[in-house]
């Protein structure tokens, strides 16, 4: 951590923020400049971050060097965190592809769905059965019962399962039957459900909030981890910009970006990204060369009867067509899918 | 609502959208330009939006025209909705400032600044019990304690009391104990927690997110008057954008827009909307003279030593010498303070 | 400035830093903690930027502390940089008022205009003879012409003169008749359009960039300063977010800013800031609350025929209205109007 | 064009648009709806945009159906505006490398370059001469000089030029170079540069601005077409967002999005798109699997030694060793390189 004074401070100042590092176990190096002061603090961030020494008078900025995390860092394990689920691998050279509708809507929809995308090359199937809705008049979800057809559809076809609990109230109910436990956008800094899913003992999909930066995404991959669950997944699907020819804006640099950072898979999901279906093959194509460890794709019987986003679902032979072009693209990079 | 066609959409394509509209009930306006066709609907919006147009081969944009939301519109109440507190009004011609630091810490600490920041005319205190951090390692509050603290602040100073509630599950227990109940920035589209709300006795304050729209912001508020609680209380606390020197852009624009939109009374929170102490000042003289119902304003009597947010609190000194300059602001746009 | 190695980085990549920064002639303070060394550079910003440090092997990233810019500093010069204009002062007690219309469009318009606003109470004359248009089929000026009508106007009233110049060539043009040259938000950074301001006798007043930062605002002021013309008027208009109730989002945290990192005045133009007629009451309000040195407003006398940006401005009968009130809040922070 | 009244908007309101509309030969369709009334005007966007609607009492919104440009449009040519840059095809199956320094330095620095990315199977070599700088006191390129050292480095390696414009006054100097000529992100919109540009004989390669938006960014090729200068190659170089790990936000979504919207070759600088040279490899694979017809990309043969954007550069080795990677990818796609 670095403490940068005021071009104008005093002595005084300067002395009253070593004296304060220094009662913490911080060790020190101070630097004056010609024009300034600056105060080097060795020692713990997180620590240091409660000091409060930006509110001290003549503290210009206090500028953090290392990372606020630690149990994501790929400081903390250099090999990938690679998650078991039913058996297949996230995080190895298999790029896992999740398919399905935004909400489950019947027993028909989801085993019409469940097995064509199985004989695409699916491997977790995707369904709503919590549904957060910008509206408080729009369909809210079928709730428990949606959560029995997913388990049903797994029975049917072996595909694992994955859905979104918005409740940390939720969570043991949700547990019950997913594979996969999923935190919205909109929930991904909605602490008490972190906090709530660090001590379940299924893999949690944790999306990127809209307007969330990599480091706070990183953050609240820690709260799962702090509380003992080792098993994050981290999905990018657009952060919000200007840009309105888009839903949102798919930021691929993320994926090499977290990998470097730290050691959990992550996968993309350009239907959210974009939200417009004709964007999503090359979505798809450019987040698999990008190094993503997988996909999450909205595929729908019929889009256009969608009680949700059915502008950026994949019809059902749309996404068996797109399943063979990701297969090419995937053995570019050396993976398989 | 309107339905843009594609330029090159085919007479079955048309018809199909037609006769959906037709089937539930949507009045039409066919207009057959030179290069493209365009529809318009005459119907409820919500009921428009789950029908899936945009799903629908042929179909370019579909274009609302009618606004989302119904009990928070200014058509649905002309005249400003003023919300009670224990006798004192938000929305009227007083100006209400709320005041105190992030976060309880102490019961020496809130009463101190509870007295001094009566004393300089403040309304309401705030303090947070239930602290939402960015990280898990950070102090998260002193929950019920916290609760206690507030109240016993209240009973000496007579300040109402507005508090963070975080969770679903601790709205009965916040609402025992504070006047105004907070719905914080990273919770603002924390459905479930927004439907707990609804059902409450108390106001509700509600914070727009760090990249919520105007209309996702009034959004989240129809969500608690649509189970019957009409006490809402708006509050802008800055948006993301790229800009560095503040940690969040103020939007001081919002506050013209929601009062035309809607009745609810909107107060700013310039100490998140900056995150600079030298910023509140000013920030708090512009929310006024833009025509805002109140202020909310973080105020510690050590802000070096506060647990959070430090270097945005005002010293309880320089908050009473800016009550004295935003009475003169105040006056000059006929209000009091 | 600061220059933080990679937790792994070898003592042979601290050497390298360390000897490059000593053959530019930099103090060093060498940091080894225990998970990563620092190094701190004591020296001049400017040429520190240019020795390529981030780009060596095992730098993780480099801090600067000093700021970027040097002329436009408030330590380069303590008290006001107040701007005289005709005999009217920029910068000092009196809040300036510009307005006018947002483009030349004929004699008369600019004649009636003239004199109503200058009744009202303004001090400058805004219109624009060049106009940078999104789309090559819109008006873009009347030019030249349009300029001798601009002169025409402060004959006949007295009022000063503030026009858009978009091009390094028609400097010389632009000067010859008006009192003040105007660098629009999309040539903020055109750095020969600010080379040739730069040797200019006349002020220039140079608009925020869409997507600007405040540093990089400040660094284009720089550039005028730095070719020899000190006479600087920042224009706050708005930045480029995801809100869309408004064409920008007006910053008005940065007028603060600005007037504590720098001696240079800066005045708010609340038309373009939000796009909406509506709004621009208020924000000017908020705008002199804040502490800006004047204003720029588009006033037409037919906003429903203005030739470009009718919906953002005011009516001469509007105008007349808001002056009134504007002079309230000025004398409520001791100004002007 | 539709035009949505106010809901309380008065039958002469919208007589008053009608009336506006019918003179300037507008077919109408009138929608009288319960709550409001909408108009749909069927005509020209160029001549409907200037009419001011949006000014008119009553009117609540213009929502424009067209699209405002024409000759960039899919529509305006279906087949693809295939490039010919002495003999080679932009827009075609092979995609286009373009690489270099950021800036030409020195004649030794550009051969070197030159040779070993034209062995490596770079088609075009980058380099700018005139360098727009933020800072004033940064190296602003070798003007004329760096042109001709590129002149040679042609003639040595048959590789064609690229090289930056920065001043409608330098377009003939630069277009006597260079085989194709590049405008910068910051000058996407000085519109009298591209009014220059479209009336030369070479190619322009528009780079995306900062804060463009899709719709602005085609609005500026349309500025070029529409002098009469049909080669234009769009860049995409990434748009400002709240993300602080990388300079830039890449948007690789405005790649399948150009392309449909238009006819026009679009390629991708990873290199600024993200400013950190570790993502450089993974964007340029992401660029190419989403459909880029090229990609530019900075290599320098000492970064570290670079005058200037070192940290964002790859050495001749690694440029060298990612083409292999790229050739596997594009084959993947159906491209080659």
């Amino acid at each position: 951590m670095i403490i940068v004074m005021d071009p104008g401070a005093q002595k005084k100042q300067v002395d009253e923020v070593m004296s304060r590092l220094k009662q913490f176990g911080f060790g020190i190096h101070l630097s004056e400049g010609e024009s300034r002061t600056v105060i080097g603090a060795i020692g713990d961030r997180t620590k240091a971050l409660s000091l409060g020494l930006e509110a001290l008078e003549g503290v210009e900025k206090v500028v953090p060097i290392s990372k606020p995390y630690k149990l994501v860092c790929r400081e903390f394990k250099q090999e990938n965190n690679i998650i078991d689920l039913n058996g297949a691998k996230i995080g190895g050279e298999k790029i896992m592809v999740m398919a399905g509708p935004c909400a489950v809507e019947s027993e028909e929809q989801m085993m019409e769905t469940a097995e064509m995308v199985k004989a695409a090359g699916a491997d977790v199937l995707r369904g709503g059965a919590f549904k957060p809705r910008t509206s408080p008049y729009a369909f809210q979800g079928m709730e428990e019962e949606g959560l029995k057809i997913l388990a049903k559809a797994r029975e049917k076809t072996g595909l694992s399962i994955v859905t979104e609990v918005v409740n940390p109230q939720s969570v043991p109910l949700v547990e019950q039957y997913a594979d996969v436990l999923q935190v919205g956008a909109r929930n991904m800094q909605n602490f008490h459900l972190l906090l709530e899913l660090s001590k379940a003992k299924k893999p949690v999909l944790l999306k990127r909030g809209l307007s969330a930066t990599i480091e706070e995404w990183l953050m609240a991959a820690e709260y799962i981890m702090s509380g003992g669950n080792y098993q994050v997944i981290l999905c990018e699907r657009g952060i919000r910009t200007f840009e309105t020819q888009t839903r949102n804006t798919l930021d691929l640099s993320s994926i090499p970006i977290v990998k470097q950072l730290s050691h959990l898979p992550v996968i993309v999901d350009p239907s959210h990204g974009t939200g417009v279906r004709h964007l999503v093959p090359s979505m798809c194509k450019a987040a698999i060369a990008a190094g993503a460890d997988g996909l999450m794709v909205e595929v729908h019987p019929n889009p256009e009867k969608a009680f949700c986003d059915g502008p950026q679902s994949l019809t059902l032979l749309q996404f068996k067509e797109i399943m063979e072009d990701l297969r090419r693209v995937a053995a570019s990079v050396d993976r398989t899918l």
